[in-house]
């Protein structure tokens, strides 16, 4: 009789996982095989299983379910973790008037209309009014849900992407890295002076990529009968944990980016895989949030398949699948094109080593915006100067500047610091698991993944939305998230 | 004010209209992309969509809405044929008990898992029992329907498919159909004797075939900005009207039978996508009924894609793609292929002249089943003895006769007529349709299909569900359904 609340809450989420994993398969569809003239109608049936999913959620009988499951003592661990995510998710969605949430609605979409021309033209000033428009709402949601969860404002945004992220946690790692990056880049890029890399003569011809993708794919223990590799503009992963459609977009003269975004979404994928089938829909079962999500992306890309053991591995491979010969195929040729650091203008080009320091001021700069400390007609003068003390370099232009990046004008905000935090996770989780299991690294060289995604499944898949980020992160590798152990892995990668 | 009611009904039924786009689109992945480790979740995604669609029609909101529409004098037409199958979807919805409903999905569903096995296995025995039981619930649930729709109970099923489809009207059509195939069968084939088809050789590459595919749905008006052709195990056309997915299967070693059943979803496809865009998502905006959307997919391949005109347009088309050479490729040869007939046993694999005997004996059988007067134990000789009237060739076995078809295994009962009916209004609108218009006929052999389009769009497709489908076949070919204009189409292209 007790548990009958929370059998009840039980019942609800999983109506609600159901609509939204319908929508995220309908994404996929949108992003890979939808023809141009269905966009229109799939605007409306995203949008009716969106308003369908906040109707259940914002339900009436929805905080007496929650209030009397949250004293009921007969509960287990996952039902309390289970309990405690669809309250976040309960103030999250309650959290605003619901005049704000279409005004917020309507502004971002027209922001992001705009944004599409004023990035080509570069005309900042085109977008400047809309921008300001869609910060003034935004900030009034930060304000609510502030309120309402009881955070900061921009902490109330960070928690859509980032449950329970901390500010102060934040600035701790990314001030220590804002510190060391620049005589790191400088570094780096002395370092890498006397290793030329060739990129191996093409064509590569797409059905081969496709196919070598695949096979470092299942290598890396992708799970067929669950997922597919599909094409698209922008790659990602999607789908969900039973059927996980991950994507890239090939390049016949260079296969190496297509590649790494195949092995980047991969680890995306095996993420969501690993998730518990007996939480399947319901709040607890899914992945913790976005810091971890990229950590399991980061891992597999930088932390495994950037490294020398793997190429090792890749290399031959991939010499044999392209008909290639010589010693561009060579694995010390690839790991040096893998490895290429550069100052450079634009976030998603970005290699390991400066990519922080883009992140960094995009999280500077948001902050300070959100606060109302930065005005954002000043924003493409604070931009070259962050890039300056940050990159070492300034865009002469704002169409690769701040217009480069779509977030900030789509109502994103609180995002990006979320790509450096999975960073630095990813190499403190690979400094934990390759000492615990010395049969990792060794596997790595020849191919053999499975000790790895044993440690991953156990170690952070498998609790899913169980425990915090801080608490995950803590139980996995013995201690909090600290800058340092991603500051030692690019010393070691990149100096040494 | 007046409208409010009806508005609100407009608002409600739009909802459900994108739920069950969203379900379509969702079904078609399923068959054609999904991996199979994808099912059982996708399952409780499809179901859920269905329950929440069937919450909303049967909301207690509803009857209240409807009343005091249909009492609005301000609506006009249209909106009156909307209120109307909106009023035909809520009877349908609300006529059964909800233990009914349960237990007849899952009788179903156990029915059809059986099938899957006695089929290949020869045992009506096995699956016997399955189908009694199913059978029974089908009889309830038409007892049930019938009380709600104020029809027979047969009459009650078939409203589903074929909405206020009439027995009498089909027993008037079928009883002048099956008096005069036996002997048209026999006139077909000694009249085909002389003229031996011969298949061209292979193989056929699937690309080539696919290609050869687009090209000619491309000649008849397919959009693929609004549309796909895919693969899947079953031809089928899905999607939604702005986003028409349309499947096949190839056969390397006959391009013959894949090529058809393109151009046959390819008629289904054009009928989608020319309903009226201003209508989406609401009951009225929706396809007629089954019998009409057979008629649009049987018109394009039996009335245009099977006659000397199309395949003079087509045959040099075809040849140039697979590289062929010599007579095999004419189009006389290609005529005489693809107008064999042959008393066989499969009704899938049946030509247009025996076809419609399968599917009379189907639709005698199933009709005493629902009125009690056939026992189930009694199908297979029942079924032997039917097809040896009928079609004068009877099956050694169950799996090649009553266990070929997935219909009555599933709960599909009352479908069957539709597809001769769809066949004989097929012959009589573009028996219509090339007497309006000279330019139909002489159009087709030089592959302008623009004329044929523009009659159906005006004469069927724009209507979609505003008039029942005999006023709108009357008005589109100014008389009732005949099995006249069938039976003269068939003496004139087997027997002339």
């Amino acid at each position: 009789m007790k548990e009958a609340p929370y059998l009840a809450l039980e019942a609800r989420f999983h109506r609600l996982g159901a609509l939204r994993e319908a929508g995220r398969v309908l994404q996929w569809d949108r992003a890979t095989m939808m023809p141009e003239g269905g966009a229109v109608a799939r605007a409306e049936q995203l949008a009716t299983l969106k308003v369908m999913g906040h109707e259940l959620l914002t339900d009436a009988a929805l905080p007496d379910l929650l209030a009397a499951a949250e004293s009921d003592n007969t509960l287990d661990d996952w039902q309390r973790a289970n309990l405690r995510e669809m309250r976040r998710q309960w103030r999250h969605a309650t959290a605003l008037p619901s005049d704000l949430v279409a005004a917020l609605s309507k502004a971002s979409s027209a922001c992001e209309m705009a944004w599409r021309r004023a990035r080509p033209a570069d005309d900042f000033a085109a977008i400047l009014p809309d921008l300001a428009r869609l910060l003034d709402l935004v900030r009034e949601v930060a304000a609510a849900k502030a309120a309402q969860l009881g955070k900061s404002p921009y902490e109330a945004l960070l928690d859509a992407y980032e449950p329970d992220g901390s500010t102060a946690e934040i600035d701790r790692l990314f001030d220590r890295l804002a510190a060391i990056l620049p005589d790191l880049i400088d570094d780096a890029l002395a370092h890498q002076q006397a290793m030329p890399a060739e990129i191996p003569p093409g064509p590569f011809p797409i059905a081969t990529q496709r196919a070598a993708g695949l096979r470092l794919m299942a290598a890396l223990g992708f799970d067929f009968a669950h997922g597919r590799l599909d094409v698209s503009l922008h790659p990602f992963c999607g789908g969900t944990p039973d059927d996980v459609r991950i994507t890239t977009r090939y390049d016949e003269a260079d296969f190496t980016r297509a590649l790494m975004a195949v092995l980047h979404e991969t680890g995306h994928a095996l993420y969501e895989r690993g998730l518990p089938a007996s939480w399947r829909r319901q709040p607890v079962g899914a992945a913790r949030g976005m810091s971890l999500h990229e950590s399991q992306s980061l891992l597999v890309e930088m932390q495994v398949c950037r490294s020398r053991e793997f190429l090792a591995f890749a290399a031959p491979l991939l010499r044999a699948s392209f008909g290639g010969d010589g010693a561009a195929w060579g694995a010390d040729n690839l790991h040096r094109l893998y490895t290429r650091v550069q100052r450079s203008l634009i976030r998603v080009d970005a290699d390991e080593v400066t990519y922080p320091a883009h992140v960094i001021l995009r999280y500077r700069l948001e902050r300070a915006m959100i606060a109302g400390t930065l005005d954002p007609a000043s924003l493409p003068q604070a931009w070259r100067e962050g890039m300056q003390a940050l990159v070492g370099i300034a865009p002469p232009d704002d169409r690769n500047g701040c217009l480069q990046d779509v977030h900030w004008y789509d109502g994103a905000w609180g995002y990006f610091p979320t790509y450096t935090l999975g960073a630095m996770t990813a190499a403190q989780l690979f400094d934990t698991a390759k000492h615990a299991d010395p049969a990792i690294v060794s596997g790595v060289a020849r191919g053999e993944f499975a000790p790895l995604l044993q440690w991953l499944r156990t170690n952070v898949h498998a609790h899913a939305s169980r425990y915090t980020t801080v608490e995950l992160i803590a139980r996995a590798t013995g201690r909090p998230l600290d800058a340092a152990v991603f500051e030692a892995h690019l010393r070691a990668r990149y100096l040494a």
